[in-house]
């Protein structure tokens, strides 16, 4: 049977169930508006580690083993992981997980990697491949930032449309069977490069890239957003939120209240310091897996769409001149009854 | 319909065909034992580019047009393109395809991702998601040495387990219907961490991961090794080689002379000074849009196991003292009649 829908969506046929989520934040985030709703908040940014990018592999780890107690799963029960993070050659993630031995599809979607790791995982699990499938990923702004700008050390000055790498991850597993929440439709996107080359205005970079991927989903789906209950987008940030509403809004369509942005929810911006707000592939991930799932677990919403941006960029791309490509993939999670 | 086959293998049910392929190789590649077998061959390492990234970028690129070209397949046609390669944040992969305006799914397998990309674009056919996928990646020697070890005007000596980065590229389509080569079995890797922390012995750090998936392979299918008219593992090298025909031979399996490693494949290791022999995404990728794929559609070869891996390391995690973990994904090509 041929599941597409459209050029860029796929309706899954047996939907997949949401088993399990969890969700680890850092202390900046823990004091935050989400406070609430993560499962770990770690006071020590090393979370006992002793770097940076052993701390996001820590954390990226134990985000994993939490989705996994919460849910009653044995990781040797898990099919398949898909995971990928923002380090050089992913190395949280892989790191995270040698111990685990489960079958593993590394990822590279830059922030978008929550909802591409939460596409594939579905559509194996859909397509027959697998019963139980985990969808991990999550950042660290101690490792991102010394990777990707200035090391912490330097003090390096932000531009009013920087973000802030949230120190956080997300883990959700998916199964063939189960109730309530559920993986009803995946739309992927193609690589949209608008010429943005200024690394510290992500937002404006993604943006675009969001638009395309949400608009190609309502016209798959022939939904329109007031089907959906909450549109997430991943990282946009305040200023990529205001910039997708008011392309949306050239096109006669009012996104309203329902359309949030992780990277908005995350912080607190007039009292954190975080400028546009949070991004990194953490933030997408800890709000999910904190935030959103709870909430429709308590029933505040019953259909949302997740829309993750990436820049699908490099410190040596941008130094050797290049534009910063944005990327975007949605998945529509809905709760039965 | 389940269709999996033990812990870590996938039976397609409507195995997809290869419609096209395609290998670029640098001026080095071109003058090896497989000269004959390349679409292109540059003569220059810049690809008429001003950067090494920029050049491996634009190699991607054109190996994805070859292999559209030859399968007469506009890439507008293409469902998804599933791409990766070693760079950071796999930007030579991402810029390569940031025009093509087709769904993207980023990866990140270090040189286990033309099996990787392989084992999601046949899965994606056959779930019922896609009518035709392209499976992409490449790699380059001078943006790799001065990523991974030194800038290349340094002159650093290389110890004789060394491999080398190959200059390559390859690309394969697939599709729903077609007759000729089909991918029938996939098997995904889990990570396996043997210890190895020299970053200059890839082929101990990979081999025990390819026992892992073979062995798996075998177990799932109930197939033995002479099943296969060629075994081919991605870039062991000429020491990685031998240490999984011996970790074979404990078990009591002799592995003999079909099985192959494409980084001994591709260079005279006798001649062109490349101590243990290829290495890189681009040399399981160009060795099988070249040597294999041209092979088999031959006669060469009826069916073959492909076996790519990958070590999941960075300078970072190597600095930092951490050990060097490997993965192996496996991709079974058999041909009709």
């Amino acid at each position: 049977m041929y599941k597409r829908l459209g050029k860029q969506t796929v309706k899954l046929q047996n939907p997949p169930a949401i088993l399990s989520y969890a969700a680890v934040a850092g202390k900046k985030e823990g004091e935050g508006p989400l406070k609430a709703c993560f499962d770990y908040i770690s006071d020590d940014s090393y979370f006992g580690e002793k770097t940076w990018e052993k701390a996001e592999s820590h954390m990226i780890k134990q985000c994993f083993s939490v989705a996994c107690d919460k849910g009653k799963i044995a990781p040797s029960a898990l099919d398949y992981i898909f995971a990928g993070d923002l380090l050089n050659q992913c190395v949280s993630s892989a790191f995270a997980m040698k111990d685990s031995h489960v079958p593993y599809f590394g990822l590279y979607g830059a922030c978008s990697t929550m909802a591409e790791s939460l596409s594939l995982a579905a559509m194996t699990i859909d397509g027959g491949y697998a019963n139980t499938v985990c969808a991990l990923t999550g950042s660290h702004f101690c490792s991102a930032e010394r990777q990707y700008r200035f090391p912490l050390e330097y003090g390096g000055q932000r531009p009013p449309t920087a973000q802030w790498t949230v120190t956080g991850a997300g883990a959700v597993i998916l199964g063939s069977s189960g109730q309530g929440m559920k993986i009803t439709h995946v739309t992927t996107g193609s690589i949209n490069d608008a010429g943005i080359n200024d690394a510290n205005n992500m937002g404006s970079a993604m943006a675009p890239a969001a638009y395309d991927t949400l608009k190609a989903h309502f016209a798959d789906t022939g939904r329109t957003p007031d089907y959906y209950d909450a549109i997430f987008t991943g990282d946009l940030g305040a200023l990529g939120h205001d910039i997708l509403q008011a392309l949306f809004k050239a096109d006669g369509v009012e996104l309203g209240p329902r359309y949030m942005d992780c990277g908005v929810l995350m912080f607190d911006l007039n009292a954190q310091e975080v400028f546009c707000g949070g991004s990194g592939c953490g933030c997408c991930a800890s709000v999910l897996g904190g935030h959103i799932l709870r909430g429709m677990e308590k029933g505040v919403w019953r259909r949302i769409l997740l829309a993750a941006t990436g820049a699908l960029m490099s410190p040596t791309s941008s130094q050797q001149g290049d534009s910063i490509p944005g990327i975007c993939h949605a998945v529509a999670i809905e709760k039965e009854g």
